[in-house]
């Protein structure tokens, strides 16, 4: 008898060996036996030799061109000069000598092609099917008159050509133009408030002192900064200066104006201080002087511990903890392909494109897995992190992370640490004010024994996306969050909206959100909208006998089909006791169902707790459900634009819009699919977060997509056969996978550089000072250093 | 400034290196770059050594003598004897030739001492504190007049001295005794079944040939076999013979009674064909001799492919199948410690001793963490399917698979599947009336890159239990689910009963729920339930102004502690907006808020779809909720019992007895927590269901335990520093662990031998035959073979 053992099954088993001509096999062994392992053999060292070095084989992506690609530096640095030139009569200014009235390039990108125009590409890949090239060009009129405003704009074909043109980009947008009171950032950390932060601090040194201590004090603000464009304002709030200051909050709080492209006209609108509410900073600082001022019941002072928010290591060091930990080796070469000029990957069946962007990062394009399109886009869309608390900041704050710009400050991913040392690093780069900022690691590839066959990580700003593809056909898409908590100033009257963590810091309570366009295409791009759910029924049958009584309770599959957008705004049930997929009526398995991907909920399955907040109001929609499924049309792109966050009442992307009758049977579908994490923060938040529980994940898993588990095709698994004679080992058939034994390479020494930087002119300009600001620029409105 | 990169809080990073007195670095070194990679330093291949091999170090448990230990092979044999002395009274026959007349020890297991004893021992370990052992002995009176019983009985101290004594265990449980329909199994597969599988099939040979076509046919039964011990009936169903004959019934039913102890007054009460029902084989052949009998819509027939239930790999290779995956190696020795005779593991600062025994396998004691104990037992305790369908069998199962004895018939795991080849495999032993059962690779244990630092595994019947354990504190319970599934014939009546997977079969709709005790001990044992939850909330404050409105909008914990058991039975809320917590009021970390761990959900959390069937009235009450939490008891031992299966009228354990109004506040508390899946079949379920959606998951949290991170304390990471000098690489520290290089030993050949078996008296004696048919008597009830 053949023993199917189970453990075979398992499509996460990925280990086993081969010979091939990569390995030499050593001919003289000589064996010894541990206390209880089976005997080890071991090779005569001499003649083994080097395994293959980790450099993936070249792929074969099925279409040339890469048409999701990001711009070339050269690209930019043509639309730049054809942009600038007196014809086009834009006036624009050099990003970084600009001021608030000058015009200014915000951001050049590739706008992808419409999705019928890359279909019928990649239907039939020839020079004439190219589509053509566009690129997205955002321009802030800082100087226009009578009102400054940002704008979108397409321009191509590309390269520059006498058919180059520009034209105003709207249709994927709820409204034309941007205000002014909702742009973007683009110089110095709170460089327009540098003034106004002296303005505050300078005559209340002596308070300050007496109330805080002497230390060193750093600014964090609270967003949304206006509702509709009609004005422009922050909460900002003072913490100690130093390595992890998020934690350091000493509970001091301004209102600021700073509407308008005057910087004169900026100002503070109210100070806030142990609950105490002064129009101004002389009112303030008069009850200060007068006694009058009511003094916090928890005091920042001197000599107070202030490094706990360092990641200084504490402790004696665990037993064992000198040892590094085990380190995946592919000891017979990379099995994944990677075509690094295209971006395009490749693995046991699966295959993809990657694209990247400065506003959410790295994005999957054409997902194929046995020859079949199962996605054709697969990216992240926004990252929402709302709070609560009861003091001006956190009470305000519920951040859009598109805004700053989630792909322009990825940083490197550290080998060893973020990946595994074998892991294949892809770099990417961005073109926006800031300049043209390059990444060399900014995606690893690697294959993973156990559980994850292979994994793509990019990490953002202490955001991990991890996509997860599995032998049989699934996908796992999978968030993880780290860093540092936005803290509060610890006191009583805080209880309920955080935890605290130390002498006088807390955590905030908030919800993260994060949203997905998962663009599945299930035997075409005509497909339905399956809900499965269970219920409890009460039956009878003729064979029911007195024993046992004549009714059983069971439960029965229920299938229904959304037919309509306005039904598919959804939420998980109660129990898991229900799932939604995309199936394909059209196109039935061999058991005569129709074949479809579901999507699985796996960890931390949440949406956004706070319904209706009016700094929420209309620009995160998604937000509030688990799941929404709309048609998908090029005029839908996605579900938020970096500009939502400064208008929650007149958003640029109003994602409810999506949701406007439209028939969902047998029509191309988009799943807008959401992670999350409510944060109850906890002392062990400190210094930070950690990953494993600040986890979400959601599965794209075929269901009756195929006739059979299709991960039975793998030949890295074993079957065993009782042996014929008794009491002897089982026969076993590895389907010639056999080990093989080499040399590993030594794991290079650590070594980190920083992203490049370039002008939108092409040439590298920055130093490293400039480096550190812009490192710091993606906390912009959350970070400004005084020294008093 | 000093760059905390989230990268290297991450817990789970534990790759890194460093140069012990294992390693040897060599002095020749050159290097290379490759395209897109860092630079590539090679080693003298001539100077390299061999890695350490992977045998652990010897760890320091904190007690000598782990009191959860199962039976020694002599401590059985020896209390076999003991009890088998004419002084004893007990009359006993030995399992392997007796009737179902005679009495017969059905298990011999360890029995563990009381919690104080226990505790008292770890405090203080010495020869006078070692808690006297004793046995727990079941014995099924089969001989008894006027009704056979069975019974659980203490037998010690032990080793057997004049002391020993025997007494009736009944303190633990809601019955004194099992009533003998609700027996165990203790012969060969379907023994006392074997005449009237025979009688039902010899007189329809031909009936069958022209109904089925010309078939070896295997048989399969649905439970549980009766309510509350008045009868024992069971529903049975024939399924074409070979492997993954579980997928391939041919819709053919008889309801049998086996009631008693007398095998010649067993009968068929009914047969069901095509929604037919006969009250006898005749009249089911009448039926068919005379033309009345309506035949089935799919036919099963000759010729019909029955071999895609196999194993046997489909289609070609995938790209670079041919080589092997990737491999995890320990370079410079295991991390963590082994006490093989102890079964005591170390690692980072975790220590605990494992427990293994025949109804759920392997359980956790007196889990420690950085010296402090977190949990004293951490144990599986039930596991239930339950069916439904539109057939006799399925519309009647709710297995209950610590009947079966999910310890007794664990395989052995394969190395380089199961686990990774270099983990350290553990042994166990379990004695029951199928004889002593010894497997030498029960359990593994590894330590794991990426996200899981340390891993057991333990193959339970195509469930896996997974205990992963993190540098911070956590600890995650995962269980994955693979095997075939329990199949039925496919007809359109079978509709919302599960999922169509081949021409004439399906996949039955089924719930698994699965149900763990964790005893967590808080800074000691006295703890309490602390309930936190969210909410919206609407509030004013007097800084809020007219631009945002007077109102905000946000959520707030609520804290709340639940001080009665009779509140304690526990659903999982709504958008995950609540968390259960074991906290300890008394004793609270730096910063005021009581030490605690909280119960975090993972993947797939979920309880019983149904609730009410009769089949599973009182037996598995656990399973109606998320989780539970109870005083804990020496009389409440487990939520369950094998003999629960046969009794859900009148079950051995009651669970529901267990919360009878009892105090919760700083009590000793056990928390009784599920996974679970709910397993809507489908296609990709044949041949095996796979593992990565069949999974589900709990955590188990420090939350406000520690003061902070403690996983900071890890050396095996990494700090960045900009460097001064522009333009240069980044300083780093990497704690003085760094690169190792050596040659891992070569992979063992792959071999597997099976379960090893010996008779009560200690000596081995069954040969493979037999071995064979114990491998099967796990399905002792679900399988049994007639040839025609």
């Amino acid at each position: 008898m053949t023993s199917g053992r189970r453990a075979i099954v398992a499509v996460l088993v990925l280990v086993g060996i081969v010979t091939t001509s990569l390995l030499v096999i050593p001919s003289a062994r000589h064996a010894y036996t541990t206390s209880n392992q089976s005997t080890v053999e071991e090779d005569d060292l001499s003649t083994l030799k080097q395994c293959p070095a980790n450099i993936p084989l070249p792929a074969s992506p099925p279409a040339p061109v890469n048409i999701w690609a990001s711009l070339s530096v050269d690209e930019t640095v043509a639309i730049d000069r054809w942009l600038s030139a007196d014809e086009r009569g834009l006036n624009l200014t050099s990003a970084d000598v600009a001021s608030l009235n000058d015009n200014i390039i915000f951001i050049i990108e590739a706008f992808r092609p419409p999705k019928a125009a890359a279909v019928a590409y990649l239907d039939a890949p020839s020079d004439k099917t190219l589509p053509k090239k566009f690129a997205r060009v955002t321009i802030q009129h800082g100087g226009a008159v009578p009102e400054p405003y940002i704008m979108d704009y397409l321009v191509g074909p590309l390269p520059i050509s006498k058919e180059t043109q520009i034209s105003p980009l709207t249709d994927i947008y709820h409204r034309d133009t941007v205000p002014f009171n909702a742009r973007g950032y683009t110089g110095l950390p709170f460089g327009e408030l540098q003034r106004i932060g002296y303005e505050i601090l300078t005559p209340l040194k002596d308070a300050i002192k007496d109330l805080f201590g002497t230390h060193t004090l750093e600014v964090g603000a609270s967003g949304p900064f206006g509702f509709d464009g009609s004005f422009r304002r922050m909460w900002i709030t003072w913490k100690l200066s130093g390595p992890g200051n998020w934690l350091q909050p000493i509970g001091f709080y301004q209102y600021i104006d700073f509407s308008g492209s005057d910087e004169s006209k900026y100002k503070v609108l109210k100070v806030v201080y142990n609950h105490q509410v002064f129009s101004s900073v002389d009112d303030f600082l008069g009850a200060y002087n007068n006694g009058t001022l009511k003094r916090q019941p928890q005091a920042v002072h001197d000599g107070m511990d202030d490094k706990w928010t360092t990641r200084e290591r504490p402790g004696p060091q665990r037993d064992l903890d000198n040892l590094p930990g085990p380190r995946t080796v592919s000891f017979a070469g990379l099995r994944f392909r990677v075509d690094r000029a295209r971006q395009y990957i490749s693995w046991m069946g699966w295959g993809l494109y990657l694209g990247f962007d400065r506003d959410m990062g790295m994005s999957l394009w054409d997902v194929r897995f046995k020859n079949e399109r199962i996605l054709y886009e697969l990216s992240p869309q926004e990252a929402i992190a709302q709070y609560a608390g009861n003091d001006p900041t956190q009470t305000t704050t519920a951040w859009l992370d598109r805004y700053f710009g989630m792909g322009g400050f990825t940083h490197d991913l550290l080998p060893g640490y973020d990946c595994p040392h074998e892991a294949v690093f892809l770099p990417a780069t961005t073109h926006s004010s800031q300049g043209t900022i390059h990444r060399e690691r900014a995606i690893c590839i690697f294959e993973k024994e156990t559980g994850r066959p292979i994994t793509r990580h990019i990490g953002v700003d202490g955001r991990k996306f991890d996509y997860i593809f599995y032998l049989d056909g699934t996908i796992e898409v999978r968030l993880s969050a780290s860093g540092y908590l936005q803290g509060a100033y610890w006191e009583p009257a805080q209880e309920g909206y955080g935890t605290r963590i130390r002498d006088i810091a807390m955590g905030s309570l908030h919800d993260h959100v994060i949203n997905y366009k998962v663009d599945l295409d299930i035997a075409g791009a005509d497909n339905s909208l399956l809900h499965t759910s269970t219920a409890q029924e009460q039956i009878t049958e003729a064979w029911f006998d007195e024993d046992w009584g004549q009714t059983v309770v069971q439960q029965k599959i229920h299938r229904d089909y959304i037919a309509n957008e306005d039904d598919a705004k959804l939420q998980y049930p109660s129990n898991v006791q229900g799932i939604y997929s995309i199936v394909n009526k059209q196109q039935t398995n061999s058991w005569g169902l129709p074949r479809g991907y579901a999507i699985h909920p796996g960890d931390s399955p949440i949406r956004n707790t706070v319904v209706g907040s009016k700094r929420l109001l209309n620009n995160a929609n998604w937000a509030r459900y688990n799941m929404a499924v709309s048609k998908r049309k090029d005029t839908e792109l996605s579900s938020s634009n970096m500009f939502n966050f400064n208008l929650p009442g007149a958003p640029v992307v109003d994602f409810h819009k999506f949701f406007d009758g439209e028939n969902l049977t047998q029509e191309d579908l988009v799943a807008w699919v959401n992670l999350g994490m409510h944060h109850l923060t906890q002392s062990e938040d400190a210094p930070n977060t950690r990953t494993q529980l600040a986890t979400s994940s959601f599965y794209l898993a075929p269901a009756n997509y195929f006739d059979a588990d299709v991960s039975m095709e793998s030949t890295n698994a074993v079957v065993l056969t009782e042996s014929k004679i008794p009491g002897k080992l089982y026969d076993y058939n590895e389907y010639g996978v056999v080990q093989a034994n080499c040399v590993p390479h030594r794991v290079p020494s650590f070594e980190y550089e920083d992203m490049q930087i370039r002008g939108l002119d092409g040439q590298a300009k920055l130093g490293p000072k400039t480096v550190d600001n812009l490192r710091n620029s993606e906390n912009v409105f959350r970070y400004m250093k005084i020294e008093l």
